[in-house]
């Protein structure tokens, strides 16, 4: 089972998408064809997301960081930097260094406090994926991923949906990968992540209640590509789903 | 005048505070003793909110670094940290070094984008107290304050009321104390603020959009205090009010 949010005459609701991804039932059991959908992140308002950095042992060796730090770089993610499927995401006048990261990302599905790894993946609703964008020039120190470089309006493509955790037979066995114009410039595994998704959940959980509709993205493998205004850029995780961005200059004013 | 976020009888509601802070009106036109009243934090679910790291060059000092940082330390908070006036907030087990940060919040009216530093106090609706803890043992790196250091469970004092901006003179010349059990911890003045309220605006609308019912914490002068279970900690800002919360043992497990 997959579930969507999207904007329907003057609507904000949740759907059922088909099982192929075409077919959408509206809540009156009405159906709408995935092609005119206006797609909206799948998140609960007010909820909690945790991101990570550093999370793929790739990825801190391409960037020149120990494969593993001393505890996991957790970062917390506004509400104002999420957009859907097929959204546009602004590429700021003068910035050089933006690039997607595809992240498989966890949402809670009950009260979590102090869970143990053993018990972790049963608080987990299902799964959806994020492209975490960057702007690596406003990074001044890996430790402060601030909201210049990971929280500007509408940088976090997030869905197209959330697909039951019941449906994801291994979240730690799916291949992520990140296409620009069609050419791969990401292309992992979620096998290779230092904390997976039930460590996370036993971490967070130590310290802080996780909530249902609370998102964890867990991070994403090598492969910094510069990208530009224009590009099409598409996130994809095996048995997840596609998401496409598109990334255009900001219109009229500098960003 | 003044606005608070109640709980009664079984609603969450917004209401009305008498100029003295003693009488409340609901809004059905019913009046509540402020005594009577379960104060919860003065936010409006969704909202981003953006609290500042050394942006009082005293405190800065205290903690041994450079006065000023070369761009502002900027995190986000969470929802699950903040609670109202009077509330409790749990001090975990074995941590020795919990300390209170009195802090001015101001609370974004209408939305900012790219908005100068002379348009900037415009955009705020009114001011409200953040006692905004830090557990400083966890604190890796200045760069990192991360989430286990500020942003666990109901560690964000928040209230008890928004004061509108129209009835605060001048924010950047307010006193801010901190008592922990009747005795002072911190005194300082809003005036020694590194980036002022309408830089902190001009700052962060330079690359994010500011939305209604946003908050900006915007830092907390010297005075580091370690607190332990049991202690009442009353934080207090000139023109806006008193807010107090109290520290307990968290009941039957880890924290």
């Amino acid at each position: 089972m997959k579930r969507a949010r999207i904007a329907y005459q003057g609507r904000d609701l949740w759907v059922a998408v088909a099982a192929d991804g075409h077919g959408l039932t509206l809540p009156d059991g009405r159906l709408l064809a995935a092609a005119d959908a206006h797609w909206l992140p799948p998140i609960t308002h007010g909820a909690s997301v945790y991101a990570l950095g550093l999370n793929y042992a790739d990825h801190s060796r391409e960037l020149g960081f120990a494969a593993k730090q001393a505890t996991p770089l957790v970062f917390l993610k506004g509400g104002n930097c999420f957009v859907g499927h097929r959204g546009t995401t602004p590429h700021p006048v003068g910035v050089t260094q933006m690039h997607p990261e595809c992240e498989l990302v966890a949402v809670i599905g009950r009260v979590a406090r102090n869970v143990s790894r053993a018990d972790a993946l049963a608080c987990v609703a299902g799964y959806t994926i994020a492209n975490d964008y960057a702007l690596r020039e406003y990074l001044e120190n890996y430790l402060r991923p601030n909201v210049a470089v990971k929280n500007r309006d509408a940088t976090t493509p997030l869905g197209p949906w959330i697909v039951d955790a019941a449906d994801v037979l291994d979240p730690q066995a799916l291949t992520l990968s990140t296409r620009v114009n069609g050419a791969e410039v990401q292309h992992g595994s979620t096998a290779d992540m230092i904390l997976d998704v039930a460590g996370l959940i036993e971490y967070l959980s130590s310290f802080v209640t996780l909530m249902p509709g609370d998102m964890i993205l867990t991070g994403t493998p090598h492969g910094v590509h510069f990208c530009a205004p224009g590009d099409e850029v598409v996130c994809q995780i095996e048995g997840i789903g596609t998401l496409t961005s598109h990334l255009i200059a900001p219109p009229g004013r500098k960003a």
